[in-house]
């Protein structure tokens, strides 16, 4: 059985893009990252969606010492109904690329050829680690990188707007109850942060 | 005063490296990676080495749980006297993709443009991520991958002999003595694995 490893936060985007890897036939290797996010709930989160999608993971534990994100730094506000454009304070530096790396790591180790994210650039907070050209340089840089061959990147829902990925996710019966997107990560959702307005986007 | 981040290991290469960085007028960052490794001394030869240069350094935990590699794996023996051409089981799956970006989230996050390390790719045991192209691809990622514009990967010993390397550092007072090479970590360097074999090349 061909191999995948997928990159899982906990959030609806990586649930569904782990839905789409089983449903394409990848026996399934989540890699979950506890990176001392402020919503440090959605790894738990994210371990229980594997095991109800019935798939193996692994929690890597990593810090970024040197913050300079909102998600990282609680001194730093997360915005509320952000209006203006540009890429907001929770943007961690080079945090895909980090997490795409580990990924490569693992995939070779096992010989998995797929490396899944739900990375999304149509319904986004504008960070530069989830455009297409992003990923496109990326995976000509995979065909350097190891010693391995042919693994590559794939990101499904990349093109897809949210109201697209909640149609997809319902369609391979993802449990949209089960996923947490909140950057806050306190007890309810908060409603006003960017993941929870793009998640609400989807629903309605 | 510009900054850079430089990628240091504890060997002599990465040694060269850090004071090349310091003569081209860097401030410099030295990162320096706890990744279970077999030769974990060498943790202690970097920061030591960090502290004479005068360069303020950060070490990292970080964890390879799948481990395929004689250098994470007790129960694989580091090769001796090896004669064979081929990549060694001493590579570490995706390693310096894993390291380099560590070090562009901490360059992104405190402004620094270039990230030094001692890669080599002419007396070296032939892990596809020291090879020129890999370093070129990267730098192509490097241009979509941040926030922050202009940073890149600056490899100033890619090309050199290990011969070159000591002339280099001699000249710029690398005390070498205080590096450290050996793979297997003992009490004194085994003198036959790939590490210490290279490392007399460059001295004889």
């Amino acid at each position: 059985m061909k191999k995948a490893i997928v990159l899982l936060s906990g959030g609806m985007d990586s649930a569904v893009t782990l839905y789409i890897a089983r449903k394409m036939g990848y026996k399934t290797h989540c890699l979950i990252f506890d990176y001392g996010q402020r919503h440090k709930k959605e790894v738990g989160f994210a371990k229980q969606l594997a095991r109800i999608a019935d798939s193996e993971y692994s929690v890597l534990n990593i810090r970024l010492p040197w913050g300079k994100s909102a998600l990282l730094d609680k001194r730093t506000k997360v915005p509320e109904n952000r209006r203006s454009s540009g890429i907001p304070v929770t943007y961690v530096p080079a945090r895909n690329t980090i997490f795409i790396s580990f990924a490569l790591s693992f995939a070779e180790a096992i010989e998995a050829k797929r490396i899944f994210i739900g990375a999304n650039a149509r319904d986004f907070s504008g960070y530069p680690d989830c455009r297409p050209l992003y990923f496109k340089s990326f995976n000509r840089l995979l065909k350097k990188a190891t010693k391995a061959e042919g693994i590559s990147i794939e990101a499904p829902l990349l093109h897809k707007t949210k109201r697209e990925i909640v149609a997809i996710g319902r369609r391979l019966g993802v449990p949209f109850e089960l996923t947490w997107s909140c950057y806050k990560g306190g007890k309810e959702p908060c409603g006003r942060c960017d993941a929870c307005r793009l998640r609400a986007r989807g629903f309605r």
